[in-house]
């Protein structure tokens, strides 16, 4: 019925931002200066992995970097920033109030092609920091693109405040179920039916139910994948050795009702 | 009251990614492959206002990529990928079912710094895709960092559902008063007034009341900048000229009330 026209597709919405998630893990970035916006970049990069160096006057540091660098968190250039810093740098973050200064770096990253951020300058940055929300193995990103930093952090907020709690874990769940599976059935040729049981596994449960799965559920769970079945989330919480009432050994079937 | 131990401090939450909003703007971002992978990706990167150029025969494109050709809304070399086309590429995304042409094309763009994702190959990745709301000038992008790709579009689906509609449009709003409000009080001098003020609106209304303000309402809220006061949203909506019942004429002040 559709024709072959544009609305087949979706359409281009331009004046966004490409979001990423970068891998900074055993890399290293170098943070120029240690006042409170270096402070929130050295916490996003550490919460990555990264191998964070820090350049500042030890007199500038404010309490949050000093902390970090008391606690061997990351290294530290007790001066001002010099060129031969960048050496080995996988990326560079500036925070300094010196513009020129600011500039000169930015130009030498770009000599080096090291991507970089210039807080506060927008034309001297490969890309921009958001608000980020943190669940464990979940990360929310809010950008408005530059038109409310402010507004970014409430939505992030909002949006912490709406989510189930511990939707982290539903996602650990299933990393786990996903890794049990592969040790339970490792045969490559089992790949597609591997792959089959855990897209049912997730359209029969809602994600924010899944948060609440032990790792006994999971066991449970897993003994229906030679059958290629998934079980209701009320049978596998009657499978709980905990659960009240008798419990029958698992038939192959589901949709048995145990216990009360 | 607090000790100046790590309390003090957001602990280090290892594991995650440094997310980050990439600017592609008039920057040229290569894809290598045409397929279903491709197409999203290239959608990812006009979305942000990139020069996409996709290389593959013309007979693998898939429809989407293949419109998007036609439309010239990307540039396209009808053949395979040869070393050449990485001249001038800023960024380069792989997706092309052909492991041993991925891994050489990963270490050529090592070897030029050229930021790269090869897909399916997390260790070939400078950084990694999520799910992406998008919604006028606000982006939210979920990561589950590689555990559960499907999970992170539910999430995703789950927050847009949750987000009060239009949620864009109060980003709009508030940067349109910022840029009016600079028009209307363009002197340097006057910034940190601005600041003050634009600070004082976020903190009066409810930012998901925001995206219901029409132009107008903008501009009645201007004119309570020089004495420095910000009225309720129903004093606001009541001076609008369609409001109920007589209308005053703003006299200064606030929190007063007309029509019914």
């Amino acid at each position: 019925m559709a024709e072959p026209s544009q609305q087949q597709f979706p359409e281009v919405q331009g004046g966004g931002s490409l979001i990423i998630a970068w891998q900074v893990k055993g890399k290293t970035v170098l943070v120029v200066g240690g006042g409170e916006v270096a402070a929130g970049r050295i916490l996003h990069c550490l919460n990555a992995d990264a191998n964070v160096t820090v350049v500042s006057p030890a007199a500038r540091l404010n309490p949050e970097v000093a902390y970090r660098v008391a606690q061997r968190q990351v290294s530290h250039i007790d001066r001002k920033f010099e060129t031969s810093d960048l050496e080995g740098a996988d990326m560079v973050l500036v925070a300094v109030d010196d513009p020129a200064a600011s500039t000169a770096i930015w130009k030498l990253c770009k000599a080096r092609r090291i991507p970089a951020n210039i807080a506060d300058v927008p034309p001297e940055c490969d890309f921009y920091f958001g608000s980020v929300h943190r669940d464990g193995p979940l990360q929310i990103m809010v950008s408005t693109n530059g038109k409310g930093p402010r507004l970014a952090s409430i939505i992030r907020k909002f949006i912490a405040k709406h989510l189930p709690s511990n939707a982290g874990r539903a996602i650990d769940t299933v990393g786990q179920l996903r890794v049990r599976l592969r040790e339970m059935a490792p045969r490559p040729e089992e790949g597609p039916k591997r792959m089959a049981w855990m897209m049912k596994v997730s359209d029969a449960y809602p994600w924010d139910e899944m948060c609440g799965l032990t790792d006994e559920d999971i066991g449970n769970l897993l003994r229906f994948y030679p059958s290629n079945k998934v079980p209701s989330l009320d049978t596998l919480k009657d499978m709980r050795a905990d659960a009240e009432g008798k419990r029958g050994e698992f038939d192959g079937s589901f949709g048995f009702s145990v216990g009360s």
